[in-house]
């Protein structure tokens, strides 16, 4: 897990998005990731709320990652497709995305993800987005 | 049509989102809107292509807005869910989202959405996501 | 729990899909609702293994199921949309839909469900699909 | 397209499904599929339309056979997922899948569909569904 984890953090920190969006890598376990960002209004849509494209592009970058954390031998991950549903405005002000893998064949990965959103100090949240998304793994070109 | 083109540019306009994205309102018509959005790696992935969550972002916007187009009075527009499909890396100097309305009932619109990427001083163009979203009406609180 | 079961066990008797596809309603809990369904050459693909069409009507069903007991009074529920992921072939002798409430608002439901695949005389089972779908409560007609 | 007509026809005619669901194979062209369903009451959901399952089955498989005649020598096509938006109830007499490839590449093949419900001697009709597909081309074992 050192080698994926190192191998997660430097491929985060090659994301520009995930710097725009004030994201940050919390947690890289086999087949789960998780992404913090901090409510900003340069995130947001029209009632002030955070924008589902943050809210999305943060669980897609956690599900890309746990499926890398699966990701055959010489192997990086592409995100093929993925569907979102928003359950309730992204109101908060710290969102936390969770990435996992479902199921990892050799082609093609199934991940779920959820955005949770908590107020100041408070350790309960509300789950805003479910994600189901399909990721390929591609041979990395060398 | 011009109260809502006036509309959706005052919406466009608070958006956090789309200013920090770059994104521009290009064109909004009854059930088609079109947001523009310049390559820049602040939005990018690891590879330096625009990550899915840039592109998802401004086609999440053209479906919400061409959908508002067709709102019934009194109602604003938010997103349910979307899916996305990305066929080709987000490689380009420019990138169009096209949002169109494929049925608006009482409640519900069902949009569809493409992103374009264009090179410089090109005309032609290559579809790199396409979208399918759930749009709801929500009576507007006053 | 009583009535709602009825209710749920009338509903499924009137479908008549279920029946073709040899469907069964197996259990019927607060947010959670289970069909059965016996292989048959009857549902088969190409290759001989059950159809993601049958795969996806099952589930669908139990998905709506679950939503509906969590339906607000004088309320029925349809389908909007759903996605399935189909994770591997659907090979078994007797197939298993999974319907789970995630969060029910006033006017929409999200739902998450699996169909596990189960060999002869097994307890152990194989997902074969998960689906993320959203209902819409429509107010029965009187 | 002689040679790939009678493929798709073949492969047709092994789906148990189809045959279940008195669907026919109506069209096959380079990259679009049509597929009919008349009604019947063994279809049907709850309130005697016919349901979700099976309005998708049949799309799922023009879609399919749409990406089929894109696929690469030596290698079939199965569903990796799909994501089905109910426009409308499932009305009609008669039903046409519509499936066509957005996008081939090596390994996989976007496709879109739709559900066209007919009533008698029209030939006007109604969208009922909207599909966004995902398939994957795999190598015929031999």
């Amino acid at each position: 897990m050192q080698e994926i984890r190192q191998r997660v953090a430097e491929n985060f920190a090659r994301q520009g998005l995930m710097r725009t969006l004030g994201a940050a890598l919390e947690l890289v376990e086999d087949g789960e990731v998780h992404i913090s960002m901090p409510f900003s209004s340069q995130l947001s849509q029209q009632l002030g709320y955070v924008h589902a494209g943050a809210v999305t592009s943060i669980v897609d970058s956690a599900c890309g990652y746990a499926g890398l954390t699966r990701a055959p031998a010489g192997h990086d991950i592409v995100t093929a497709e993925f569907k979102t549903n928003f359950m309730r405005p992204a109101i908060g002000e710290r969102f936390l995305a969770v990435g996992r893998v479902v199921n990892a064949g050799r082609s093609l990965a199934v991940c779920t993800g959820e955005v949770r959103a908590y107020t100041a100090n408070s350790v309960e949240f509300k789950v805003v987005a479910l994600m189901q998304a399909t990721m390929v793994f591609v041979a990395t070109e060398r």
